[in-house]
């Protein structure tokens, strides 16, 4: 670690003041809803956190009828019709989890792990996440060694995601388009997982820089943030956690079940500008994230792969169903609309640059005329008339142009190709 | 070469007329005017064949200027404007390679190859070729075992089209591809190249069945039918011939050169539904073929491959571009229209096949039970609601309901997944 790096954090670490009402609230409602529960989300937004906390833990208290008529109608009002029952079922079911103790001893220990929890109102609150409405998370957990100042725009995000069974090109294609975004200022944004999640923050992190404006890459966890899953990226997660950042909607201690990593899929699409998945197979998780950016209007890309590689068929259906074909970071660019006046060009490509040919600027008949023209041996003006179908007058001023191009060369009269 | 068909085929051939004045014509004016030469095709537009062809090897008649007048503006209705002087020279350019023994001798010659010359006055002319307008050819000159009673309709043919250095995946495609193809009744066309064209070809011909209704592929040629170019296709232009045909706007004796080539590239667009670029570079003559379909109107597909291959670049600028990005044969014949009602859906892509899973027809709370479910230990009804965040009742009855699917077991009161 960058020592005057961990100074800041030091320094960071014991200006933060004691947890606020709502950060207590937050982490005890993070503990007993689950992620994208709408009627939770529903009674947060009717009686805001600290409210929302002290009704769910007060658990003698029944749910009065004033409050579930709010909920109901925001609940209508989100196209959620749910009845009075499941709401009163939904508050038995967060009761089950309450535990005050341990969710102040969740914001002490991220505290000591040297994170904490981030809430809607706060001023580094990513606001694009308001664009998931009923779906929006209440709060953010978060882990690393920066402090989270260096949160970047939105627009200045992007996911990479994919396949954790990636093959060796999925890999490959993954390193470079994280590598080459982060080196353009653009934050990669992907999960925890084994292959392309793995491999985008990798290339992102290529372009570790201690005086960086903003986090290279930021990976967003399905469980809680004190141990690591799969545990065999640990010393990734750990690299990421001192450049980047690592944040959950789930407090410490979380297990990161099936529905929480679906559910994670939709903070990823919502914190960027894009989502790009870079190989996946036709049944893929992946897949979950690019529905959520096109439900959310955000961008949509798919890197294509052989049509015979079944890893690479989810991307292929993407790209039928119209999203962005995606070759490199600078057609990621311009998907964010991020193209610093880039405008894509034949020699742009710097893997197919190709020298202009002298051919290619000829006019018909001098191109005629240079397929007349023998390789070897030489022809007379006039039999270069006849294979080449142009009359004298036409030869003579088209050899005449080819040979100042140096493309015909003459010896006594007759005509052969430059060498 | 099957008995039964080259006894028809002698049938065919002792059958056939003397050549008509409109077939001498069209042999000698291909033999003076280059494909794609507009000032001869205004000529054959306003003469008629058999008196441009007279007016030609008239080699001292000068050009009327009534005749001047007519071609100059018919070519100023087709945006060519050209200066009399520029349609003087092209009359002296003509005349240059006027030989009518040679003319008489290439039709017996093509004869003699089991071959002939057609007219757009006949009944087979592919009528789709007069979409080219002022760039139509006034003939083609065809070789093959079968009479062309067989060619197929203009809806039932594709071009497969794409580079001569093909990577081993190109080429598996277009194998895949062409035979697809053929065996949907679709017939293939396609160059007479190495690489992409020679597989297509390939592909279509491992559907070969003597009884077929039409030709499974069509070989269209840049120079004469007498020579095949490259010479290493000799074997597969042989088994074209033999099964299929072979067509080319320019007589025997005619080199391919590269001007024909990119003449040859309008007639494979404009015979074909549609056109699919298999695989190209970022230049490659497979590209002309795409822009002439593209200008015509027909359908364009273009096959993706690695963002890492070079010789892909060209297919994927294509897709970024528009053209309907291709995985198999039933991709193209959705391009071509003719999908037998065909859907493509999840189960018809063979090479990817998934049994439906169990968990996909959970509810939300039943995933979420079967998250919480431990698959080594046992787990308690209390303990499943606080894990999973459900009452009781919503656990109790969310279990019978996982049991019943096979997919939870229990054992004294508590609960594991079913192995």
């Amino acid at each position: 670690m960058n020592p005057s790096l961990s100074t800041n954090v030091q320094e960071h670490l014991s200006a933060r003041p004691q947890p606020s009402a709502t950060s207590i609230a937050a982490a005890g409602l993070s503990r007993m809803i689950e992620p994208g529960d709408v009627i939770g989300k529903a009674l947060v937004e009717v009686s805001g956190m600290v409210d929302a906390y002290a009704f769910i833990t007060h658990s003698t208290q029944p749910i009065s009828g004033s409050l579930l008529q709010s909920m109901s109608e925001l609940l209508e009002a989100w196209g959620h019709r749910k009845g009075i029952k499941l709401l009163r079922e939904a508050t038995e079911r967060w009761r089950t989890r309450t535990n005050h103790e341990a969710v102040l001893q969740s914001l002490r220990y991220m505290e000591q792990l040297g994170g904490g929890l981030l809430t809607p109102d706060e001023p580094l609150w990513p606001q694009q996440l308001s664009d998931l409405e009923f779906n929006a998370p209440f709060c953010l957990w978060w882990r690393g060694s920066k402090p989270p100042l260096l949160w970047p725009s939105a627009e200045r995000m992007v996911s990479l995601v994919g396949s954790r069974d990636a093959t060796s090109y999925g890999n490959s294609v993954a390193v470079e388009l994280g590598s080459g975004l982060a080196q353009a200022d653009v934050t990669v944004v992907s999960g925890g997982a084994y292959g392309i999640d793995a491999m985008a923050h990798r290339g992102a992190l290529t372009a570790e820089d201690p005086e960086a404006a903003t986090f290279p890459t930021i990976a967003v966890m399905a469980g809680g943030l004190d141990r690591y899953y799969p545990a065999g990226n640990t010393d990734l997660m750990d690299e990421i956690r001192t450049c980047g950042v690592l944040i959950s909607e789930t407090p410490p201690g979380t297990a990161p079940t099936r529905w929480r990593f679906l559910q994670r899929n939709r903070l990823i699409a919502a914190l960027t500008a894009a989502t790009v998945v870079i190989e996946a197979r036709w049944r893929s998780g992946a897949l979950s994230t690019a529905h959520h950016a096109l439900l959310l209007g955000r961008g949509l890309g798919a890197v294509p792969g052989p049509v015979t590689s079944a890893s690479s068929q989810g991307c292929l259906k993407l790209l039928k169903d119209g999203a962005e074909l995606i070759r490199d970071a600078q057609d990621i660019r311009l998907l964010m609309n991020d193209s610093d006046g880039y405008a894509p060009q034949e020699t742009d490509q710097s893997f197919m640059k190709s020298e202009p040919r002298a051919h290619d600027q000829l006019s018909v008949n001098d191109l005629m005329l240079m397929d007349a023209l023998p390789i070897r041996g030489w022809s007379t003006v006039d039999h270069l008339s006849e294979v080449a179908g142009l009359n004298i007058g036409g030869v003579l001023s088209g050899l005449a142009r080819l040979q100042i191009q140096g493309l015909a060369v003459t010896r006594e009269g007759s005509w052969q190709k430059a060498k």
